[in-house]
């Protein structure tokens, strides 16, 4: 704005939870941020904040980009919003990290706000540790092996296209668990695959849990199901 | 075997490349270990211990698990072998820390030896950034948003396979390409995917390359291909 020169843009991967699987670049790069931004609901926390609170500074600014809590995509009017409050700081010359849970480039918020970024700045993603490869940990669940493709599959589908993505794939990763806990349960059971899945919560923090997937009844959003056509778990893991 | 505490086997991510990519807690658990096992030539370096060799301790006894550098998947006794030089450090009591270069159960050496050992000691696994998440970020690439599946696809199925994996996913990243990439520019090429193909090398180390597959006629096997419908590409990304 200014003439001088504009911010960039960092999309920020913190990881599933535990804040030790931060990575060392994220944490040098949101230290040094002149702002950091992150995904909170309406009033309240922000679950990518939490992770790396521990680090941020006093002298950073920070900026909320509020959420509604609704099911279904959220209105395009938050991202158009939080892309505007970014575009200040970056037209200000600012650096921006926007930390994401997880990766920034896996279901996150960050492509919905970079989509709308990517003309006027310089932008760096930063992968981060995903909660489909922390849940395969949890589990001691291999993920993949030799020729084995692998699937993962958000349960917002459809029942029928997310019936079909499951069969289609021999082994998969079904993610955003939370309501459709009872429409995976019933495609699993009906494609015989109910009795292999593995259920796991909260990956990387203290509340983890490993269960069989048939013996869950509620699950948060933060929950994810492992699917192959045979048990897996490697029998050393923990329980 | 001396009626003394066995070792932990520890199985640890250490990232796609990039030394700043490993996290926290690998960091802490691979100096504390003492022992130190990787994956490597018959004769020459490890990719894996490469990437954290600045933190190794000269008092750290190292394994260098050598795999034979012929196509095709290793013979089983280069496990065998592997697992009965482990298990004799995890009996006399020590931990010992098997290092994987992106995550431990995403096509990892670690699943053959970790099955090897499940029943004689306890294993814990850290999971790590992947290749995958690392060559999407290189290219700015979204991965998946709101309810689309993502495929990860072995360049190593034969081509029909190959071909019929892409098919049923719309967006898929094909991993391990190597001397796989004339069958996978084939297979694409078929399908009408070939144009839109994104191919990236070396994702994260400074010899990173982020090229249109259509230009591509060589490839190392630290390669993969992003594949999608539509183009996808973040435009404030790097080239």
């Amino acid at each position: 704005m200014a003439g001088g020169r504009h911010g960039r843009l960092y999309g920020i991967g913190v990881g599933p939870g535990d804040p030790e699987l931060v990575t060392l670049k994220a944490l040098r790069l949101l230290r040094a941020a002149d702002v950091v931004a992150y995904p909170a609901t309406e009033r309240g926390d922000s679950f990518a904040r939490a992770i790396v609170a521990r680090w941020l500074g006093r002298g950073q600014h920070e900026i909320a980009i509020r959420f509604p809590m609704r099911p279904g995509p959220p209105p395009a009017r938050v991202y158009d919003d939080a892309a505007a409050a970014l575009a200040a700081q970056l037209d200000a010359g600012h650096d921006v990290a926007l930390l994401c849970q997880g990766d920034p480039l896996v279901y996150g918020s960050f492509i919905g706000i970079a989509e709308r970024l990517a003309t006027r700045c310089s932008i760096e993603v930063v992968p981060g540790v995903t909660s489909v490869t922390a849940g395969a940990a949890a589990a001691a669940w291999p993920l993949a092996a030799r020729d084995q493709p692998l699937a993962i599959i958000p349960a917002t589908l459809a029942a029928a296209d997310l019936a079909d993505a499951v069969a289609g794939a021999k082994v998969a990763v079904i993610v955003k668990l939370g309501r459709h806990l009872a429409k995976v349960k019933g495609a699993l059971a009906e494609l015989g695959l109910l009795a292999g899945a593995v259920y796991v919560e909260h990956a990387s923090l203290p509340d983890q849990r490993v269960r069989p997937l048939a013996e869950i009844d509620t699950a948060p959003y933060f929950s994810l199901v492992l699917v192959a056509p045979v048990a897996r778990r490697l029998s050393g893991g923990p329980g």
